[in-house]
């Protein structure tokens, strides 16, 4: 009988976006080089942000820099040359100074689960100091989330 | 008055694709590291062989294989982190065992031109010896290019 | 009174290799895009295995095949253009088919940490199921890391 | 009788520096990423300008900017995961705004040529406007390469 695992709960994603490999990604292993998942992070982090209008022009996100403190991933199977993937994206919470992206990366065709991690940031001001996250970017973020409720 | 320029004739395109400039593909010079670009022409190659039907799972071209033997770009004008570029593609020619394509990035808002270029690619047989470019493959192309006209 | 500070104990690094940050590693924003650190490490386990002549030709380690499984890293400092990079690099533990890479990355000038992680690697067989970790790998890294002492 | 091929002349290099080839530089086709190669230029630009003192902390060349207007390689042969490679770099010509590299990479123990090519540089201002390039950067680079000879 197959019946969906109910014991693991999982985070709920409410965004996501995809890209497909491009061979300059893939290694001479024949699959995806490890580092390059974080630029498919990086590509669903912005994505996410734009969805939301918190990205402007040339600016990561538009009212504040940031910083990359901790990147992680569990690679959990390989991808390959044009797979396209989709990358789950999530605010998983906002601390005072930092905020840390969940992110999942699927085989879009397959649903199988190619990676699962997370990029925690700082904001920081123009002498690179942490500051605050401003209130603004905290609110558009837990109602797209649902925070609230 | 405005006139459009008639005096250089320019290659028609009548294929192309598109990336967004992803924060990795920019240096500290603000712009896009110029041998990324062909990353993106990788892209614009792709995406015209996937249209067409010549591509196959994780294989570049599916019915036989080919080296890239020279790569050429004019780099007229930068582009910066979260641009939306469009890739114009075209095969130029097919010779015996090497075939060319050419390529024209615009940013797609201004309609600038950013670069132009184009790859030469040899097919290779199994051993990596050249040989010759499969008729089938020449017909596509041909066709879609409408060079018998 | 300057004294060392002794109330963390930090892992020992028996080896250590050097990068000269290049254009493409840098970012719009001036600094190392955090992905590309994963690269730096990978720099560092090539250059520890073939230290202790580990590696072969075009494989990366000479008598199995491995994939990353895990990869951290904690950023704690900013890298430049040209800056040259320290990396340290050691064996953290092998266990029954994994093994787990420990990186400390600094900056050479002036000593100070710019990125601290580690990388998990699973042996694989020719059908990339999971094998044990052989026994003369083991040994040589035991005996390099003195695990026996 | 095996003599020295002497109807083709080859620019003489004065300067070389090498690269090891890195996992990702490495694609699903088991070569390096034809793309790629710009960067051991860069690589080779960088050390040959650091060389002659004309380099600055995080500057590609102390007293102005430049960028790249074009870029060009003929790939001659395949580089695989860990080869070591030789960068021959030379200036091959200083015009009043713009100036040329040529590059020839060499498999270093076979000393096969992987690729030859060049590199295009206009000076520019902090408008990114083009300038005349510096005459004390000229006089070096003439001095280098004993074009006075």
């Amino acid at each position: 009988m197959a019946t969906p695992n109910t014991s693991t709960p999982e985070p709920t994603y409410h965004f996501n976006t995809e890209v497909r490999v491009r061979l300059p990604e893939t290694d001479a292993m024949g699959i995806v080089f490890h580092g390059n998942y974080f630029t498919f992070l990086d590509v669903g982090r912005v994505d996410y942000l734009m969805n939301l209008g918190l990205t402007e022009n040339n600016r990561p996100i538009r009212d504040f820099d940031n910083v990359v403190v901790a990147g992680h991933l569990d690679f959990r199977a390989p991808a390959r040359l044009h797979d396209l993937l989709a990358i789950d994206v999530r605010m998983r919470e906002i601390g005072g100074a930092s905020f840390t992206f969940e992110f999942r990366i699927r085989d879009k065709r397959s649903n199988v689960v190619v990676a699962e991690g997370y990029t925690t940031h700082c904001a920081v001001d123009a002498e690179f100091q942490p500051m605050r996250v401003p209130e603004a970017f905290r609110e558009v973020i837990a109602k797209f989330e649902r925070w609230d409720q």
